[in-house]
């Protein structure tokens, strides 16, 4: 089992007001209200940006201060692309907690603010929206080292290099969304309707990854099922493997640590992978490192 | 531009009377009408194994034999699976025209038969059911040399090691069903609408496949967007590229001809991807190994 790292909230003493924090990605919004230093409540819903029909966010962060009482809101992810609220600029990497919390942009001045995502242009173009908040908080609340290697898995799985405070390189793998597809839509989909474990033919998958290219690993899901060589019940964790175990093994962890925000059974299997290849994973609390970073800007903006 | 190899049918002299060769894949169906060593005519239509409702094959049969004369029938393809007409067991690698023939299972002695694909235990499992005729008829019609690498690309490529007159390898790669999700389901669809093309931008693509992991050049495709760096119209080859480079890059083309059975847009991109990484590409005409093959299978079977 991995080593898992939770702590309480770290936040700055100056942070003593009440403050509405809102993660709102593309599908899902999680909203924690933070006051004294400490997370009063959450919510966690289906309103994503691509739910918010007709863009009436006004309309939205009305009702959660109606629910919640009248504070000021800080907003990450995709309320600030070009499909959410208002299209915030990306900050260039190296990007520090300042440079993020400069680049907010306010709806309501120093009351209803979006954080900026991060774009990378070399050594080869890449971009984020949410996820910094979550990798610069991680490292301001000692949830994980500085310089480090944080991994935030899911749809689009994102890889963090931090150094001095700073996010200085990152790189995002379609890793989850290859996996959807795969399940939804393709060949193999009749045979992964199970739920992928972190077991002997999810590491199987894993160091397959690394014999073959992942075209050819694929279709051997299929084959192998036809003479009899898998059982079809192993075969979403297999699969899950082998495109985590090629997500991995991009990343060059051998001998490294890996802080992985994620805490649920899809922290567990990019744990594994980064053990098979040498790696030692930490599980850290992704919400944890949420509230410290937004409570971390929103400081640093007041101040 | 690289070499294009088609040459006239070079059917051994035995196979004198008529003779319907059909490739039935999964979704196509192709039909040759074979007569003193020539192709008299041909057919190409989309009543693949999928679409043969109630599987009545036998009335299939009774309608092109009603159309082109009472000839006997040969089947190669997905006709022969446990979703086909009737299973036909694989045979194993390595696997030469004798093998295949003997293996043919016969619906109506000596007339209507169906040709067994071939299955590989090791390194990974793999199987074809089709594609082996192809081969087999492309070295024993001169399409292509003896020992030899073969490439079928398609929705499931197939590359195939030849030598001694027998398939002694292969492997097949998804690349273009991971392509046709990326089209159709992805994140990148609304990019990807263009027709891949051999230029600048997929010979990029094809020398990223090297580079980068493909669940992360696959995201980069959209992070260009974003930024600026690449022209959504070019998306589409450029990702074809990482796909076909990532296919290509697995089989140690450098300094090797490869014969490519496919004389159409996918066989350019092929060949640009084989040349890239230095190779040497040959275009062979897939139906003409397809009908010399048959032709072959045909006449062991009667010798």
């Amino acid at each position: 089992m991995p080593e898992t790292r939770t702590v309480l909230l770290r936040l700055a003493p100056a942070v003593t007001g009440p403050l509405i924090a809102i993660d709102w990605g593309t599908t899902n919004r999680r909203c924690f209200l933070i006051e004294d230093g400490r997370v009063k409540a959450t919510t966690r819903d289906e309103r994503g940006a691509l739910t918010i029909h007709g863009g009436d966010y006004e309309g939205e962060v009305a009702a959660i201060r109606a629910r919640w009482g009248n504070a000021p809101v800080l907003i990450a992810g995709m309320a600030g692309s070009n499909r959410g609220w208002q299209e915030v600029a990306y900050i260039g990497c190296p990007a520090k907690a300042e440079d993020l919390a400069d680049g907010i942009e306010w709806i309501e001045p120093r009351t209803v603010g979006i954080v900026p995502g991060v774009a990378q242009h070399h050594p080869r173009p890449d971009v984020m929206r949410g996820e910094e908040v979550q990798f610069l908080g991680a490292i301001a609340g000692g949830l994980a080292p500085d310089p480090g290697l944080l991994c935030q898995p899911g749809t689009h799985c994102k890889w963090a290099h931090v150094a001095d405070g700073a996010i200085v390189g990152f790189s995002t793998a379609m890793t989850g969304e290859l996996f959807a597809l795969m399940h939804d839509h393709s060949l193999l989909a009749p045979q992964l309707q199970q739920a992928a474990v972190p077991g002997d033919a999810f590491l199987e998958g894993v160091k397959d990854a690394r014999r073959f290219s992942l075209p050819v690993a694929l279709f051997g899901v299929r084959a192998a099922s036809l003479l009899g060589k898998r059982p079809d019940d192993d075969a979403a964790s297999y699969t899950s493997g082998l495109l985590i175990g090629s997500d991995v093994a991009a990343q060059d962890v051998s001998g490294r640590a890996v802080h992985i925000l994620s805490d649920g059974p899809l922290g567990d299997l990019y744990a594994a992978a980064t053990t098979e290849f040498g790696g030692r994973p930490v599980i850290v609390d992704g919400s944890a490192a949420f509230t410290t970073g937004m409570s971390l800007l929103w400081e640093i903006a007041n101040a």
